[in-house]
């Protein structure tokens, strides 16, 4: 059916809407295929569902194409699964909670492994059953704290969620190569550029994920990149860990008095003046950085935690929140933040300023033997036979030639500092590059944390119950929609990939000639006729000006427009993303728009 | 694709789930359709979600038939526009409510009339733009007392809801018209028998309303119809009203003693016997039977009412709950109970067993001048002239003659009694029969109540702004899926009808040579290359009683079988709903399932 803009339900917005503050954001609503509904939550509007079910389309041919079976869960489900995952705490504040009349607990899903494990536990019951991948496209909902950029940042949204069921470890690497590749087809299709980067599994919990990421200056995620294909988010970047030290020999470490040294950059110069080394100067690679920091767990507790770091890197708190769950020992929203001073007043061991790891010299105030009781965590390139200059867990006090492993332990490493452009790439495949982007996908190989919770077992071959190992895997529907108009726009509009425009032309009658408005519902006709999607502008009293600008606003790919042209026989049929516009013959015009749309 | 069942996400039951309460929620369940997630909550398997998408596009095809456009809001909603619509409090305990992180009051939306007010609001101006239908197909929450019946009354459930928006009266009637329409070519190609009846705007508000029932004893609404062509809701069923009658020159009302008359029936025999009529006897259709009523609204707060109706009839609380919104000046969720002893304590001048209304002969207890300040309500019978025995609001004492508007007053009528069958058609079109059915469709002239509390007005011809008029129309998705397992089955499982069932032909492979599982193969793939959907039994070590089970209790319209005959060069070809069985050639079976499947 031709889509007439005289009957068709949408106003183009000549204004910005107030709250958006990325383009996707502002078009998508000042093109009519959106509005708010209330912070982070939007309606879709005709124009906007058929973008939708395109995507939607692409997605679920894709996943029939690796024999994933669509099923459907409710969004609102009840506390139990979750609970026995940790998940109903791990959420904290971005989960929504409600209760039903009787006061029962219920939540509107972010994500639905509790549930597929559970389904999959009544259905199935031997590995001859297996594998199996199921999927679902449905509304998800997520608190978020400040939910932002339109439809990139939403708190109800549309995912495309899978979850594989495997029996052993080459299973899920099968079914997770097989998404993987889906993954890369379906955002070749939708014409959205991706780069696939090594990442952290968060709060989902499991072994190996990787992100599909859509390069975007206004992306939340930084990744970085080397010229020899290492490509991780900047969270999941590992650091070379150099090779352990022989201490043997090593001068014992010495505490100097130190007064007058707040920084990193006073310290080096004061033991440079007044104990200078053997050879060369100290650096601030040379010093061990103790930093006291909170972290606030789902429950809402708050624990401090010491990280110690060579002086010359910065603290990079996104890169700790990603990598502390284990060392805390619940999974789910970590908030990281430096130690207030109300913090560090409830810790008495905690010299600001001078804070140095447990001593064996002195009494020990940190790490497992600690007498603070504080997790004592360090940067992987602290590893034994190194050695530092630190505090001294004294005011106006620093050690120098404390050695690790000798002098110190700490309870665990984590990757806690930031990855500089020009850093070497783990693999050792070259220098890194960093840039910015957002998450279209996830896939994760979970294995088998949620079967194991939930008790999803199915007898093996020999007859023996055997607990399942599971993927899972997300698409970001809605979000899918906002990168591409994110990424395929001008100043004038959108200019939608042909796979996902809301329609292949978009005609347009110019003047008041009766005979002008019959060519063109002519047309419009002849090219439905021919199989194609046709917006046709027919409003009456609407100026040639209004019109184009409509037109290159809601970017369908091609334009067709009648007017004086008509006269001598032609129409002018332009290209919205290159502009280029040719005067073609009315008889030929809908096989030259059939040409353009194939192409 | 063909389906095949080694693969199909599908484990048929052969127990009927213990929480099934209906054929359609055991069948549904039993054949691997839905899955309980929660009370009242369902997932959708494979085969489910297929039923359901053929009946969501025969839905979405018909709206676009008469013009509607295809929208899609968000379920999670602000409170603001239901707390001005006043729906906030009136839906009661029958919605769900949240708050966010912020602690902002959220709702999961039952229905959506403030959403489309408002956005029409936003985006048109003019009654140019007039009249719109808008429609979305998307999912519904509602949390009610007792969910049952599997999907016929779910908590979350999917709806298609439209609204149409007009600029007046005609323009709505016509709007109206177009979606009754549409509504009977859908339930006619989903193959659902209905019968529309005149219905209650209930807490939708609003002038006129229909429901779409489908008879069925299981049903929840109870209606009437008569041999002439009406047909209501039991609930929306409007007395005959008799002609007033002159009473001048009626004897004075009489207080008479009557102990030990706590019935009807005792009094009438105790008025025959010592009060004889002149002529003839008194039936209890001569005595005004007045009865306290508890209402409960959705705030919470219980008032109390008092009913007269003729002492032959009993009170219908589910007629009163439908009536009573305009009395107690609050739509919504109304639940009527009869008043508790401790209701009527704190009410001293009903005297239980004899309560009248208010009395020009003593003192007035009830009514507009009541000293209790009651609301007093009569049965549309009550009109001026009639006259009644009834209470004299002293214990043991009733009052004989007592004509309504000479010697009571009342505060308004209401239809509270039972209708019976055999009564009257309201339009004379014959006596009623009565008969079960549940509720698939509904359709409302809202008239202004949303587009006033909202401010949805539009410049009218003479550049004035006028309030619009609208109308709202739902039909229930899941719930058809459900009535029609319901309406289409049989003691062995389901019998879909074609538009809607989850394959064209079900073909099963019997036995263990390897030529009947090729044949079978080869015989799937080509029914598919004939352009039909396919479900392929090709489970290798399942018997064939199982196989004709699972078919039948599966309930494609076809059943192709290979198996034995296949040495003869044939197949067995069965109609699941006639159970008549063919043995065809190979070589024609494909053309023989097209046929069928064309019928």
């Amino acid at each position: 059916m031709v889509l007439r803009l005289s009957t068709l339900f949408l106003r183009t917005l000549r204004e910005d809407p107030a709250d958006a503050d990325v383009a996707s954001h502002r078009l998508l609503v000042r093109a009519g295929y959106i509005r708010r509904a209330a912070p982070g939550i939007y309606s879709w509007l005709p124009l906007g569902l058929r973008v939708l079910g395109k995507v939607e389309n692409i997605i679920r041919e894709e996943m029939a194409a690796i024999g994933a079976q669509e099923v459907h869960f409710p969004a609102l489900l009840p506390r139990e699964p979750y609970e026995i995952s940790n998940r109903w705490t791990e959420y904290g504040e971005n989960l929504f909670r409600l209760q039903d009349r009787k006061g029962a607990d219920y939540l509107l899903a972010p994500t639905h492994e509790e549930m597929f494990t559970l389904l999959v536990k009544d259905l199935y019951s031997s590995y001859k059953d297996l594998p199996v991948s199921l999927f679902q496209i449905q509304t998800k909902y997520r608190d978020e704290a400040r939910p932002r950029a339109g439809l990139l940042r939403g708190r109800e949204f549309i995912m495309k969620d899978s979850y594989s069921f495997d029996i052993d470890d080459e299973g899920l690497d099968a079914s997770y190569q097989a998404h993987r590749g889906a993954y890369l087809r379906i955002f070749e299709r939708l014409g959205l550029e991706i780069v696939v980067v090594s990442a952290v599994s968060g709060a989902m919990g499991g072994s190996k994920s990787e992100e599909f990421l859509h390069p975007m200056e206004v992306g939340e995620d930084t990744y970085v990149r080397s010229a020899g294909g290492y490509a991780a988010n900047v969270e999941a970047v590992t650091t070379v860990v150099p090779a352990e030290i022989d201490y043997t020999g090593a001068p014992d470490a010495r505490v100097v008095d130190t007064p007058d040294t707040p920084t990193i950059d006073t310290l080096v110069n004061d033991v440079n003046a007044r104990f200078p080394r053997e050879s060369g100067s100290w650096t601030a690679a040379d010093t061990l950085k103790n930093v006291v920091l909170a972290v606030t767990l789902p429950t809402g507790e708050r624990r401090i935690v010491v990280v110690g770091v060579p002086g010359d890197r910065a603290v990079d708190l996104k890169r700790i929140e990603a990598n502390i769950s284990s060392h805390v020992g619940m999974g789910g929203e970590l908030a990281v933040d430096a130690a207030t001073d109300e913090d560090l007043k409830k810790h008495p061991g905690l010299v600001k300023g001078y804070i140095g790891p447990g001593l064996s010299v002195e009494e020990p105030v940190l790490g497992e033997e600690s007498a603070t009781g504080l997790l004592y965590l360090v940067d992987p390139r602290v590893v034994s036979g190194t050695s530092w200059i630190t505090g001294a867990n004294e005011p106006g006090k620093h050690v120098i030639g404390l050695i690790a492993g000798r002098d110190f332990t700490w309870d665990g490493t984590i990757e806690a500092v930031e990855v500089r452009e020009g850093d070497e790439a783990p693999d050792g495949s070259g220098p890194l590059e960093a840039a910015r982007g957002i998450e279209m996908g996830h896939i994760f190989q979970l294995g088998r944390k949620y079967a194991e919770a939930l008790g999803l077992k199915v007898l093996d071959k020999n007859g023996k119950l055997a607990t399942v190992t599971m993927g899972s895997y997300g698409v970001g529907v809605t979000r899918a929609v906002a990168a591409l108009a994110e990424s395929h726009h001008d100043d004038k509009g959108i200019i939608w990939p042909r796979a996902v425009a809301p329609a292949d032309v978009h005609v347009v009658a110019t003047g008041r000639g009766a005979e002008i408005f019959d060519a063109a519902a002519q047309l419009s006709g002849e090219l439905e006729a021919a199989g194609l999607e046709v917006i046709y502008d027919d409003r009456p009293k609407v100026s040639p000006g209004v019109k184009f600008g409509d037109a290159e606003l809601i970017g369908v790919p091609t334009i067709l427009v009648v007017g004086r042209g008509l006269a001598d026989g032609v129409v002018e049929i332009k290209d919205r993303a290159t502009g280029v516009a040719e005067n073609v013959p009315v008889a030929e015009a809908v096989e030259y728009v059939r040409r353009a749309v194939q192409q």
